[in-house]
Formats: structure tokens, C-alpha cells, sequence
């Protein structure tokens, strides 16, 4: 009896500490949102970054004066540290030509280059293909002096839309050394967007360097749509395309990096980031501004709420992410040389939209359930989502070394509207979206710091 | 033993039919979203309403071309009954002039005025108000002769932006007959939006009759502030504001209603609605075409899978919900008069956004959790908030008669940029954001239809 009382006395006094944890977790964590809501200034930041500054692609001048940018503007917001980390990154340039036009030049298609693409001109009859085996059963034959239309679309029946673009973007990235193989001149993909419009979206491809580097472009859906009518009306079309981009020598520059020190486990690091680069024909503002920028929030929300973190937290702002990986392998490569103990990596780059959740990017079911626990405190902000996911590409390499990471879910229904494409502007991001995100982040990072990672399974 | 052995057997045949229509449940909500992102016409049929036709205040030309234009529709869709519901309704104008400036009229401040205003042409000098008492403290002595400036911004901190707008609005509605009590010659008020930006919203007014009817008009938030400052540094400022809208007499309109007959019960209706006239300074896109299109799409959804419903189902868009609501009172009028069971009444009235779930409009407990069973089916599609909440103003006389009601709800975050202003356009919805909320309401219509409602407390 006396057992069975001190279990109860125990279990009563557990049970106590854990609703005074979860109350003062619910009010910190209304705080956190209170103060994105109220005194925020990254949608200020945000609105430099694309307007003031604008297309930053890696290597270009517009990155260098972002990475200044940000960095001025860690150094005001007062963190214990700003760093910047030396990275070497491609340097690859679009130039002022890009045509997809019919032979007679009669009909034009809104087109742009694939990031990483040759110049050069083609005039030829077209074959389509919808999935990339089909070029294997074409063959040589059948494709040899052609352009290789790519025409698979988007999957509209996906919920979450990065589902259909991950069916999809074989074509844009390994379909033009795959032509390239059987003898086609060029390539043309229809944009990976689940909107019908004029936009083409531009975005990594990747040479085979066994074949020939031929020019691999994007043409807008509603263009996919006419060239395939035109294409079925007139099989024997000829097209022609011509574009003067191409690739120059690697060029220094650099990840940024705000720190607030830890008061327990200063080498131990929770770190929020986004990538700065952005591609060329658009402001970046989704893809990934919003990221950076929530990130340096979440950090200021904590900072400005007095919270003292046992680790120490890092915003990092990766340069490259979007053609090469350079800065996001950098900084983990800096992480183990420097003997830093990166116990989280969380990643913002979905977009600046309404909250849902967090991906947790890992196999280990019970990291996973310790994570979604998570959830009741955060519903009431719209977050529902806490499952097994990818992290992003920026914190993979920190992966790789162990360090669990996360990937903050936005609502994705329209991040194809705009990603990769010249839509991606300021104006496309809501302020209270962008906020709610960062208190978001900011709130994991808190749970995460204050509670520790339950022990992974080996 | 043998009773035990009977209950084991019951029980499992009775969770293996539960488990069978959890199945077809799940199939079935697949298919229709399915249908909605694949096969729907409701984004064309809203852009024809919002750019062909566009402002369609009660009254006015556009609303009449709006109830032919639906009707229409609905016969193309070849429902059952396409049916015209003769209503009474107001018929306010704006008029070309709204001017609020400083009386020097050196400054101009971006305005419009409320609906149901009187024009007028007012020169006086401005007192601040933020709280409709503070008028009964500052009483007629410093009222009379002045202009009242309704000030209080809507309150960011809010998650939900309803209780932001629930916060403010009784300075738009009841603000003008108040300060006119106390001899105020003129009011105007902060726009209701949540971001600083140049745009006035509009949105009905009342006047009591007891005291003179004066010009009440909205400025931009951005407006607002920049007033705000002026009168900060200069008190005695005087304000010039001057509009030409005028209340004509009451005009004939309907409502629209398109109808699928039940097969058990045609005497029995769910309802699905939103309202047809929209503020005549935009084009009505998310408040409220989007709820229309949505209504009608939720019934093209069921009948194009062939689902046979048990009850009648109706797409109703109702008339006049903006400045009266006697579209939605005369529905429930002729519900009545006709003997038609209404049992569940969906309003689409909060945009056309992302689904975030439904409001039960009850105090039953019992009901709401009833119908928050349907979560688990519709968690896949982002839906996750079934709770205690408003259904919507057009159903509500509905509500009066025994009605159960419920309300669509979109994420809330960007409604407030667009409601009642020129900035809700077709181009600020997103084609899949809308055809997932009509989805979202077929599929509980298909729930409430097969299953029906549990018995109600008395």
C-alpha cells in the first residue's frame, strides 16, 4: 500500500511537472508568436533582398551584395556572432538570347535556359518523350539530329505539390545528357508548374560528361501545351532554339552566418537555415528569401524574448544551393573541422507560406513520435504536420554526419506557381505567412533546445 | 462463454463494416478530390464572373448579369432543377466621388465610402476615438461639429484573422449613428485589414434611425497612420471629405439555386452556399465568387461520379448577403412555406484559399463531435479543424429554423488583404486552393448525406 502511494505521490508530481512545462512551453511559445506578429522586420528584410537586390545567383554580383546585405543586417540585429564562411561556387551565366521559336519563326514560345546549360543554336524536327526510358526504346534512330521534347506534366492529383515535382524533374535534370547519348541537338521541358501560364521556370540539369553538351531549355506550360498540339497536327515541325548562356570560372563567396552562443553546450549547435542564392529571372522571394530571412528571425524572436539557450544557435544563410550544393557542403565540412557538435539542422525552403508542419528526416520511428509530440503545443498555429520527411538540400551534408534535421512545412499549393520562375517577386509573399513561419521555427528551436533529442536508435 | 463468444462476433463484424465504409469512405473522398484537381471548371467559371461581369452589388447591372450567368451555368451542368428565387433587395450606389483630404487639400488620403453611406460634403475639424465608449465619455461637447476618426487597427496577434476583424468592426458598423448622437457631422474610419497598404475597404454600415445620417466614410490603413501622425503634430487640423452615394429604391434580384433530387428522402436538403453579390469597388473574387463556384462545383463533383444522394442537394447563391441579407432570409422563408427538411446548410464565405476544415455552428456537444469524427478522413487533404464555430451569415436564418450549420474554413491569413477592397481580383486565387475547398466541401456533403446527422439534444 505504502509502494503503491509513493507511486502515485511520484506519478502526481511528474504529471505536475509536466503540465507546468507544457503551460510555461504554451505561454513562451505564445510569445514567440505574439512577437513575430508585432514587432517583425523580416518582411522588411525580404523586400530589400528581392527589390533592392534581386536575382543572386551564385558567382554574380548579386549574390556578393546579398551576402553583404545579410550580413549587415545580422551585425545590427546585435548577435553574439557573424561569420562568413569562404565557399568557391560555379559561376554560370544566362546571357540575353534565349529563343524557342518555330522554324519559320511565325510562332515564339516563352523560354528560358536550364541553369547549367550550353549556348548555342538548333534548328530540327522535334520527338517527344514523356518519361526518360522512352529514349532508351527510341534510340538513335528515332532521335539522332532532333530536339528531345520533354512533356510530362506535373501530377495535378497530388495534395502536396512537391510530390508532383519530384515526379517530374528526371526530365529537367538528367533528360538532356539522356538525349544527348542517342544524338539529340537540344532540349526542351515543359516548366514544372501546376499552373497553365506563360512563365517558363528555369532550374538545375546535370551533364553526362560521357556525351555531348547540347542546349536544354524550359518553355512555359501553356507553350508545352501549343508546341503539342502544333506537334500533333504537324509531326515534321521544325524548331529552332538559340541561347547564348554559359559557364564561367568558379568565383569566392560566401555563406552567412548569425550565432547566439550557448549558455550550457556552447559547442553544441541547433542551427535554422535557408539558401541566398536565388536563380537569375525572378526576386528569389520564396525561393528561398523567405528562408533566410525566417531563419534570422527565429534567432532575433529568442534573442529578443531574453530566451538563454543551453546550445548555441546559428540562422545560416548557404550560398549555391540551387546549382551545385557548394555552400550546404562547406559549411558541414567547417562543422567537423571545427569540432562543432551539430546536434539539429532545421531548413526553410518551401516557400514563405501558411505553416503545417515539419518533416523530420529520418527512419527512426521513435525520433520521429518524440518530435510529433511537438504537435499539440504548436495546432493552435496551424502546424498539424509532424511525419517522416526529407530536411532540404542545404543541411543534407549535416546529415550525413548524424545530425538529425527537420524541413518546415509550408503550405505548398502554390509554390509552383512562382519557384524558378520570374513570378517569384516580393509581392507573391504574405507578410503574416512569412511571420507565422518564422515563429514557427523559432518554436522548435526553443522545444528542441530546451528538451534535447531523445537517444537515436544505432 | 457462449454469450462472450457472440459479443466477440458482433463486435468484429461490426468493426469489419466500420473498417469496410472507413475503405470506401477513403475512396470515395479520393475520388473526389481527384475529380476536383483534375476535371473542374470552377476556376474559368469564376474568372468569367470576376472579369466579365465583376462588381455585383445588390441592385446594381452586374448583379443581375451574375444571376443570369449562374443560372446558366447551372443548366449547362444539367442538374436537376435550376431554380430563381425572387428577392426584394437594397440598392445603395457609390457614386464617382469619395474625397477625404486635409482641408488645405494638400494632403489626399486613399478612401471610399461604407455601404449604405449618405454622400455629403463635410469640412470640420477631427476627434479620435478607438472604442466606441470612449464617444459617451467624450459626450456632445467635444463631438458636435467634429469628425470622428474610428482608429483601432485590427489586432495582429490573433492567429484566426476573423477575430481580428470580430475585434474592429463595430467601428465600421455602429461607429457613424454613435458619433452622430453626440452631433459629429462626419466619420471616418481605419480600414479593416491587417496590412499597411494603400487600399480603403468598403462594407456595410447601419444607421439608427434616431439620430441624422452622416457621411461615413473608410481610409487605407497606410492612410489611416499617416492621419494618425498629422493629428499627432497638428490637432486642430481640419479634414475635407465629400461623396455622392445615395440609397435608390429596392429592387428585384434572386437567389440561384441548382438542384440534385434525393433518392430516399427528396423532401430532405443539404445545402451548399455562398453569396453572389459581391462590394462594388473589387471584383468579388474571394467574398465571395469563390464560395459560389465552390457550392456548385461540390454538386458537379458528386453527380459526375455518379454518387446517388439519399437527400436533395443543393448549390445556393445567395443574394444580398453584403448590405441586408435577404437573400438568405427569403431561402429560409421559402423553405419553410415549401415544407422543405433542411438538415445541414455549408456556407463558402471566408475565401478561396487553402482548406483548413469546418465550423459546427452548435452548442451540442454531442454534434460536434460527431462530425469532428470525419477529421480522420479528411486530415489527408489539410483539413484538420472541425470545431465550435460560425456557418456562415447567409444560412443563418436557416440556423433560426433547426438548421444545423457549418462553416467552410480556408486558411485565414491572406483574406483580409483583398475582403471589400479593389484588391480582390480573380488573379488573387489560386485555381487549386479553390478547387480543394470545393472538394473539401463535397466530400462532407457526401459524409453528412450517407451517414446522416446523430439525434440532437433537445
Amino acid at each position: 500500500m505504502r509502494k503503491l502511494f509513493c507511486l502515485l505521490i511520484s506519478l502526481s508530481a511528474f504529471t505536475q511537472v509536466q503540465s507546468q512545462n507544457s503551460i510555461e512551453d504554451s505561454l513562451f511559445i505564445r510569445a514567440i508568436f505574439d512577437e513575430a506578429l508585432t514587432n517583425s522586420k523580416c518582411y522588411e528584410v525580404l523586400e530589400h533582398l528581392c527589390t533592392q537586390i534581386g536575382p543572386r545567383l551564385s558567382g554574380s554580383q548579386g549574390a556578393a551584395k546579398a551576402v553583404d546585405f545579410m550580413s549587415e543586417t545580422s551585425k545590427k540585429e546585435g548577435f553574439d556572432k557573424t561569420i562568413l564562411q569562404e565557399v568557391m561556387v560555379p559561376h554560370w551565366e544566362r546571357g540575353n538570347i534565349c529563343e524557342v521559336k518555330t522554324a519559320n519563326k511565325e510562332t515564339t514560345f516563352s523560354a528560358c535556359a536550364l541553369g547549367g546549360s550550353v549556348g548555342g543554336e538548333v534548328k530540327a524536327k522535334v520527338i517527344r518523350v514523356s518519361h526518360l526510358e522512352q529514349l532508351d526504346s527510341l534510340g538513335e534512330a528515332n532521335i539522332r539530329g532532333k530536339i528531345v521534347f520533354f512533356t510530362r506534366p506535373m501530377e495535378p492529383r497530388h495534395i502536396h505539390t512537391f510530390e508532383a515535382y519530384g515526379g517530374c524533374v528526371d526530365q529537367r535534370w538528367a533528360g538532356p545528357s539522356k538525349a544527348s547519348k542517342y544524338g539529340a541537338l537540344g532540349t526542351l521541358v515543359r516548366s514544372m508548374s501546376l499552373r497553365e501560364d506563360e512563365f517558363p521556370h528555369t532550374g538545375s540539369m546535370s551533364y553526362d560528361t560521357l556525351f555531348p553538351k547540347i542546349p536544354a531549355f524550359a518553355i512555359s506550360t501553356a507553350a508545352a501545351t501549343r508546341l503539342d498540339k502544333m506537334l500533333n497536327e504537324k509531326p515534321d515541325l521544325e524548331i529552332y532554339m538559340k541561347g547564348n548562356c554559359a559557364m564561367l570560372p568558379d568565383t569566392l563567396s560566401h555563406n552567412v552566418v548569425a550565432e547566439t552562443k550557448g549558455n550550457e553546450n556552447p559547442n553544441n549547435f541547433i542551427i535554422a537555415g535557408g539558401h541566398l542564392d536565388a536563380w537569375d529571372n525572378g526576386q528569389g522571394a520564396h525561393d528561398d528569401g523567405a528562408g533566410c530571412v525566417q531563419s534570422m528571425e527565429a534567432l532575433r524572436i529568442l534573442k529578443n524574448l531574453g530566451y538563454k539557450p543551453k546550445n548555441s544557435l546559428r540562422a545560416v544563410m548557404f550560398m549555391n544551393e540551387e546549382n551545385g550544393l557548394r555552400g550546404g557542403k562547406k559549411y558541414a565540412e567547417l562543422a567537423e573541422k571545427n569540432l562543432e557538435q551539430h546536434i539539429v539542422a532545421i531548413e526553410s525552403d518551401r516557400g514563405g507560406f501558411t505553416p503545417r508542419g515539419f518533416y523530420i528526416d529520418t527512419e527512426d520511428a521513435k525520433l520521429i513520435s518524440a518530435i510529433a509530440k511537438y504537435r499539440k503545443l504548436l495546432e493552435p498555429y496551424g502546424l498539424h504536420d509532424f511525419k517522416q520527411g526529407g530536411g532540404g538540400a542545404d543541411i543534407s551534408p549535416l546529415k550525413d554526419k548524424g545530425t538529425v534535421c527537420l524541413g518546415y512545412i509550408p503550405d505548398s499549393q502554390r509554390y509552383f506557381d512562382y519557384h524558378h520562375a520570374s513570378s517569384d517577386t516580393f509581392d507573391a509573399v504574405n507578410k503574416r505567412e512569412l511571420e507565422l513561419g518564422a515563429a514557427s521555427i523559432a518554436a522548435m528551436i526553443y522545444l528542441l533546445d530546451k528538451y534535447g533529442l531523445p537517444k537515436q536508435q544505432p
